[in-house]
């Protein structure tokens, strides 16, 4: 009903419509119109009432909730169905519980916050309530469990192709799938997997995005390696707007993987990330190591050429990079 | 304690060990010894009480119970830690409720019954109370996700071997880890892994062996299909005996496998199987064709020559096996 009202009052942003005219439409009654006006408001709409003419919208809520999201879809399946949540552990961990189940391909979870977002190996990535883009988004591909990284770069790629659309932004992505900006971690991308032999069961791509992250609720730890999108953007971003766009990006990007060919995405993500031709400093389960990364395989692995001139693949070890304007081996 | 008291009775099969000995041992009173014992008599132990002298361990359960598993263990880290119970829907599914914590390489969950026990690709598992084994053994290998399948492999080659110790037992790997006896189904290995961008989380591997399921029990539909080790074997079959022999078994393959190399298991595999050299049946999702199986690639997927000369990859789709003695196009 709430979503309904909200349809109609969208429709006619110039001028007030009458509860009356509301409730004719809807066929109930004026108060109840008017009760679910307050709930609206509650949520975050903005919403007048002008006396003898009815109801305006004035501004929509900022909050990400489902008929905001549904109202600038331009995905086909891809957040189609949306949990939100105003706070949760972590989105990937509610999208694992509820993976159990028959759920629609490109279903999403969204939260205004995480209290115990998780990035890769295990570490944590902070969510406040707000201020940045928490979600998940939930596939079935029919891909090989082997060929599930596939969903890992595609992501990464979606994901920088909408923040760069911003004036003002030049994102990277850092192999295998962090996005950084001005050097500092913008992005995390976490995807995780359900497998059985020759079957994935699913697969959950959870993104991280820092939006608009005040540097006064930062630690003092967090403080010098944050960034937002807002630090370097010229123009006011909507976090609808770049949800959207994103799942737009990653159903395109996931449609040509399944269909024709993972060659165009892998192409993409080479243009925009930082590590490759560059110097690098592995750090793998039990070594440290330098070398230049040459390339990126079909499986996403890093391809490093060593000092010692041999050639070997990153597997699961972090990588940092050094910037061409370091000196000596600052690694980032 | 009951532990402990099993322990004290099993040292001294041959004569009656008193109470008063047993309660000085283990510093309890008299009575909740008996007590104990009591309990040990509920959970299947034959224990006699000779007057005046103590007493007597007849016969152990012919339950799989933790303390009869610890008894018979050879392996040095699987199965060390069991979850046992006496009646669960899955044991993977218990297993993966269970995983998101931190838990002890090997571990293994094993239920005397499972209401709804799972095979590959949703299909079910009968696992009637006391007639099977019906187990999961829960890992963290160091492999890729891409090299999970590693763990389908060896786990069909550790089963099949030790099912093939009892006289007149002579069972085969049908692709990719099927165990059949005459041709029936004997043995369902259903592995599950979770794994994020280059690290597996856990890999847990199901299997359900038919030990001795009375025929008149089975249902009309599976009657004709379905076989037992007891309906072959020239032998008597412990199911801890058994149990523990395959754990013994998958933890030197599993140590080869992450330590040497994968080949020796390949080998091993190919060595066990009904499926190379045949000709077969490929159900795959879009078409059905037939060929000769001529090989195993190391991701574990079959490599068929179909009938037009071309030799394909069989990915996720049933394969049915001719036997040499059928005429025609009859396959299992």
């Amino acid at each position: 009903m709430r979503k309904r009202i909200l349809e109609i009052l969208r429709k006619n942003t110039s001028e007030a419509v009458s509860g009356e005219e509301i409730s004719n439409i809807l066929g109930v009654s004026r108060t109840a119109i008017w009760k679910h006006i307050q709930a609206l408001k509650n949520e975050g709409y903005e919403i007048e009432s002008v006396a003898k003419k009815g109801y305006v919208l004035k501004s929509v809520t900022n909050k990400m909730r489902p008929e905001e999201i549904a109202a600038k879809l331009k995905s086909k399946y891809f957040g189609h169905k949306v949990y939100y949540l105003d706070s949760v552990k972590s989105t990937n961990e509610f999208a694992k519980t509820i993976a159990g189940e028959n759920f629609e391909n490109g279903t999403i979870v969204v939260a205004e916050e995480q209290t115990g977002g998780k990035g890769r190996l295990s570490r944590g990535w902070y969510s406040p309530h707000s201020h940045g883009i928490w979600f998940s988004v939930m596939l079935k591909p029919p891909f090989l469990p082997q060929e599930a990284s596939k969903c890992t770069l595609l992501a990464a790629v979606a994901v920088v192709k909408a923040i760069n659309k911003y004036k003002g932004v030049n994102a990277v992505i850092k192999w295998p799938n962090d996005i950084l900006l001005n050097g500092k971690k913008l992005v995390g991308i976490l995807t995780e997997m359900s497998a059985e032999f020759g079957k994935i069961n699913y697969v959950i791509i959870g993104t991280g995005i820092n939006v608009s992250v005040p540097k006064e609720i930062l630690s003092e730890e967090l403080k010098p390696l944050s960034v937002s999108i807002a630090d370097c953007a010229k123009e006011k971003i909507d976090r609808v707007d770049l949800l959207t766009d994103i799942l737009k990006n990653m159903e395109d990007l996931y449609e040509i993987a399944i269909k024709d060919s993972f060659q165009p995405i892998l192409e993409e993500w080479k243009k925009y990330t930082n590590t490759l031709n560059q110097e690098v400093k592995v750090l793998a389960p039990d070594e440290t190591y330098y070398g230049k990364a040459i390339d990126i395989d079909e499986d996403g692995l890093l391809v490093v050429k060593k000092e010692d001139g041999t050639v070997v693949k990153v597997l699961a070890g972090d990588v940092s990079v050094r910037p061409a304007t370091a000196e000596g081996r600052n690694y980032q």
